[in-house]
């Protein structure tokens, strides 16, 4: 248990004018008491109050002893909602998690568990995006194995070669290097697959000349990666050229301004504004990025509606792209670390446009 | 649209004293609609009543049109609540969705939405529960495919080989077959691993002589199959040969009793009867089965527990097994499908002991 990232969530409850709340997600669960287990369709949860933490597991569970104040434990034939309730001040109101589903809250409010319930999910989530210095530290892996993965990655492409084939041996690739695998199905795009920012992998054969995009993560003691590389494969001519130069100054621009109290919103203009200039605007069709850690997608994204500030210890990827439909696509994507007084990139690996050998 | 199935989850809300229901379950609204999309953290959802249906869409979902008697579409700086709020009847109470979140509930109930909340996915489950002809034409092809698979599976095994190895190699033969891919994880289990039924495939590599089990399911149009066999690789001892046919029978028997009207405790109580009887009662640790389709668990379990009668059209698995730790584990599993007067075990590959020539 962490009674530091308890403190801040408690801290955060206490500004929403909370004193308790009930989180069930798993990660969430993960990162304030080190407990994991994916409960699928079985109640699970952590109440938190200036009293301490309980966590409610089934006896199915692995063991939970020790990750928090007190353990409630339950079998699949109990009802655990009379349980919380009874943990619950009934006086005051409960904070609860996002997702809560409704087949859990209906029966707490019938139970009358808490004076009101209200959504509580930003207390916790506004602690897990500050990274302190153990996430960052394996934030840092993480992403040093994507690099090394993304040669190996460059080293696959020869004619023939299916995007597929290169996606399922990256499994391989990442578990070698010590990763658990997979932070997310990564994408492998020839040529102009890669004009579609969403592409699945699939069983087009490469053909030598086409471009190749690379869009993919790994997982590092449970720290997401995310990284995007595009390579030509014949010298690009002179239109490639520049839509590549485009994306590249729009990702370097972006990064360049990143530092406590710029807001999100500007740092996607920086690199929407480069895009927008070179006359590609209409084809970079989505937000500049997203934040991650213990998963891939956490919230609060680098895009124009978010006008918040960034602060210390935030982790985002940084993904101008530029899509041009039965022509070319290209992305160029890092993770970006926001430091005390300014920025730290996470990936190493280059960015200048390289010419495959195929 | 299914007006069939429309009815039958109106006719299961009626019942409930409901005229109103708000779904968000992807597969209920795929099996209500025809239309499906995974909408990850966006608002999803189906409002049905008396005046027809109206599906709720983000704009950035595939288009919906056409797909309900109604479609309302919002963008990602919409609100879309106060849209569903509009739509329901504010003097009824509304049945929702088990798993509506509580990020979008709450905001339902402050917005007076309805006179009343509770959860209604038992109208929906009920439905889904009994497969119609053309969901039992897919059920039955996806195991077809799956029985077709054993046979590669079991050619698949050679001094050496992981468990990982095969459980990989199993995508490609499923894709072959034309099928999505898998409907759950492979388990491939050499050896002692067997006797754990939740063991994960790992780099254990087979040794000739261990036993081999395989738990695997594929994807058919989106119907699951899921079916386990284990062989031996040299002539099984006497108490091997004991544990497989106590599997084997208990299997057999339950399966013999299916037809509608019979308790799934009861056919639960049949296999477990006969593994007691045999002195293996403790080492039979899990449900008999689960019912399957869309998702390859779906609710309603076979277990004693459950004392519903099963009902033509239900499909669930029938898998006994012992677990003998450090020493052996065996499970036979096949899909059942309840028709009018009995059943139909869709699943074909053998039950009888087979040894691999390794």
């Amino acid at each position: 248990m962490s009674k530091q990232r308890i403190r801040r969530v408690m801290d955060n409850l206490e500004a929403a004018g909370l004193s308790q709340a009930l989180i069930c997600d798993p990660m969430s669960i993960k990162y304030l008491t080190g407990y994991y287990t994916f409960p699928h369709e079985r109640f699970f949860a952590l109440y938190l109050s200036d009293k301490g933490t309980t966590l409610f597991c089934n006896k199915l569970f692995p063991d939970a002893t020790g990750f928090a104040d007190r353990l409630v434990t339950f079998s699949d034939t109990d009802d655990p909602l009379p349980l919380v309730a009874a943990a619950c001040e009934r006086g005051a109101a409960l904070g609860v998690d996002k997702n809560l589903p409704a087949r859990w809250l209906l029966p707490l409010m019938d139970l009358g568990a808490a004076q009101g319930f209200s959504v509580a999910s930003d207390a916790v989530d506004a602690a897990r995006s500050a990274k302190d210095e153990e996430e960052r530290a394996l934030m840092r892996e993480a992403s040093r194995l994507n690099d090394v993965a993304m040669g190996w990655l460059a080293a696959q492409v020869h004619e023939g070669v299916t995007e597929r084939a290169i996606a399922e041996g990256l499994l391989g690739a990442y578990r070698r290097l010590g990763s658990e695998g997979y932070s997310f199905d990564p994408i492998v795009s020839f040529g102009a697959n890669a004009a579609d920012p969403h592409h699945e992998s699939d069983d087009t054969a490469f053909v030598p000349g086409q471009t190749v995009l690379f869009d993919v993560g790994c997982i590092w003691q449970g720290y997401c990666s995310d990284m995007t590389r595009t390579f030509f494969t014949v010298e690009p001519n002179a239109h490639q050229l520049e839509v590549y130069e485009t994306v590249r100054r729009a990702n370097e621009a972006a990064a360049a301004i990143v530092a406590p109290g710029v807001e999100f919103a500007k740092i996607d203009g920086v690199a929407r504004g480069i895009i927008t200039d070179a006359g590609y605007g209409p084809y970079f069709t989505h937000r500049l990025g997203h934040q991650i850690g213990l998963e891939v997608h956490e919230p609060g994204d680098v895009s124009g509606n978010h006008h918040e500030p960034v602060r210390p210890g935030q982790i985002f990827s940084i993904e101008p792209g530029i899509y041009l439909e039965g022509d070319i696509g290209v992305r160029i994507e890092d993770l970006c670390l926001v430091t005390e007084d300014g920025h730290e990139i996470l990936n190493h690996y280059p960015h200048e446009a390289i010419v495959l050998q195929v």
